[in-house]
C-alpha cells in the first residue's frame, strides 16, 4: 500500500534548530558590550518573520536578519568589526559538519530494499545539497527534492512531478506544520518524529493537530517496525 | 526531432545583470565618502568567487559578500548604518520588479503550441520561484527546474528527471558557460542569446567556444524562424 516514504533533512535526519540557537547565543556575547534597547531573541524572530516572504528560509536570510537586528537593538553602536564576525559566523554554520540522527542510517537501509526513498526538505536550495552531499546519505534516496515552502500545494507538485500517488505515500519529518498537517490535508500518511528543539515559527497549538491522523515516535528506533504495521 | 524546449531564467527571459551592476553602483557611492584600500569591483568580485562555495549564486550571497567586501576596504571605517543601507538594497533587489526582455512573452506563446517548454535556472530557489510567479510567464511552462549549477552533470540529472531524451531538447540562454557549452557536452542543441553585460565569472574564453556547435541570435525576435529551420 505504501510505495514511497518521503524524509524531511533538518531535524529528521541530522541536527540543524542547535546549530542556529548556538549562533544566537554566540551573537549574543558579541552585542552583550552594549545596552540594546530590546532583547535579541524575541527581535530577531520578529524580523526573521517579516523579511521570510523577502528571504525564504536558510542560514543566509537567517545572517542577514540578524546583522539588521544587531544594529537596530545596539542602535546602531555595533561596529563594522563586529558585523564582519557575525557573517563569518553564517559560513561557519554553511561549512558545519553534517551530524546524523541517531538510527537513520540503519533505518534508510532497511527501508531502502522495501520502498522507494526520498527527501523532501525546505529552505535554500544550495545549502540542502551541500548538506545532502555531506551526510553521505545520498545513495539512499531515488530522489531529492528541494522545496521553497511545505504548504499543501508544494506537496502535491512535487507528488505529481514524480508520479507518486497520495495513497501510496507516507512523509516522516519533525515539524508537524511543514512536515505532517500539510500531509494530512492531501490524504497522505505520516509519522512525527520530534526533534527536542522546534522554531518558534514551526509550532503549531495542540488544537490544530487533536484531529489530525498521523503517529508520534520519539526517535527513528522503532520506525520500521511501525512502518511494518502500517502496511501490513 | 526536438520535443523539449528549455529555456535560462534571468537575463534570457529578465534583465537581471542590470540590477547586480546598478546596486553596485549605489554601494559605491555609499563608501565614497571613505577612501578604499582596493578598489570595490574587483575586490567585491574577488570576494564573491571565493564564497561561492559557501553562499552559492543568488543576490543573499551578493549582499553578504559586499559586506564582507566594504568591510575589508574600508578597513572597518564603514558605520553601521551604512551597512544597514547595503542589507536594504539586498531587498530591493529581491523585491525588483520583473523585466521581460523583448519578443519573450510572444515567442513562448507561439513555441507553445508545438513544444514543452521549461525553465532551467541556476540560483537561489525562493528568489527565483518569487521572479517565476511575478512575472507572469509560468503557465507557458510545462516544467520549472531550479538548479544549483550549470553543469553538464545537473542538466543531466533534470533531463533524467523528467524523462527527456537529450536529442529531443533544445537549451536556450545568455550564458555561454552555464547555458550552451555543458548542453553540447551532453550532446544535445543549444541557441545562444546573449545579454549586453556578462558577469565576469560567467565569461569564457573565445577560443573554448570555437569548435562548439550552437547557434547565436541577437534577441529572441527570430527565435522561431530559427527553431522551424533546426527542426525542419
Amino acid at each position: 500500500m505504501i510505495k514511497t516514504i518521503a524524509f524531511d533533512a533538518d531535524d529528521t535526519l541530522w541536527i540543524n534548530e542547535t546549530i542556529f540557537t548556538s549562533t544566537r547565543e554566540k551573537i549574543e556575547r558579541i552585542i552583550s558590550a552594549y545596552e540594546t534597547t530590546k532583547p535579541l531573541e524575541d527581535t530577531l524572530y520578529e524580523t526573521e518573520i517579516k523579511n521570510l516572504k523577502i528571504f525564504g528560509y536558510g542560514i543566509k536570510g537567517f545572517i542577514l536578519s540578524t546583522i539588521e537586528t544587531c544594529i537596530e537593538i545596539t542602535d546602531g553602536r555595533i561596529s563594522s568589526e563586529e558585523i564582519h564576525q557575525i557573517v563569518e559566523l553564517g559560513k561557519e554554520m554553511l561549512k558545519h559538519p553534517v551530524q546524523i540522527l541517531p538510527y537513520v542510517e540503519n533505518t534508510l537501509k532497511t527501508l531502502k530494499s522495501n520502498f522507494q526513498l526520498m527527501i523532501i526538505t525546505k529552505g535554500d536550495l544550495f545549502d540542502q545539497e551541500s548538506k545532502i552531499a555531506r551526510s553521505g546519505l545520498a545513495d539512499y534516496f531515488n530522489f531529492i527534492e528541494v522545496v521553497s515552502e511545505k504548504k499543501p500545494k508544494n506537496y502535491r507538485d512535487t507528488l505529481r512531478k514524480y508520479g507518486i500517488d497520495t495513497k501510496e505515500f507516507l512523509m516522516i519529518g519533525n515539524s508537524l506544520k511543514s512536515d505532517i498537517l500539510p500531509i494530512s490535508e492531501i490524504g497522505g500518511k505520516a509519522i512525527h518524529i520530534p526533534f527536542h528543539t522546534t522554531w518558534e515559527f514551526e509550532k503549531v497549538a495542540t488544537a490544530i493537530t487533536v484531529k489530525q491522523n498521523y503517529e508520534t515516535l520519539s526517535s527513528m528506533k522503532n520506525l520500521v517496525k511501525l512502518i511494518e504495521q502500517i502496511t501490513k
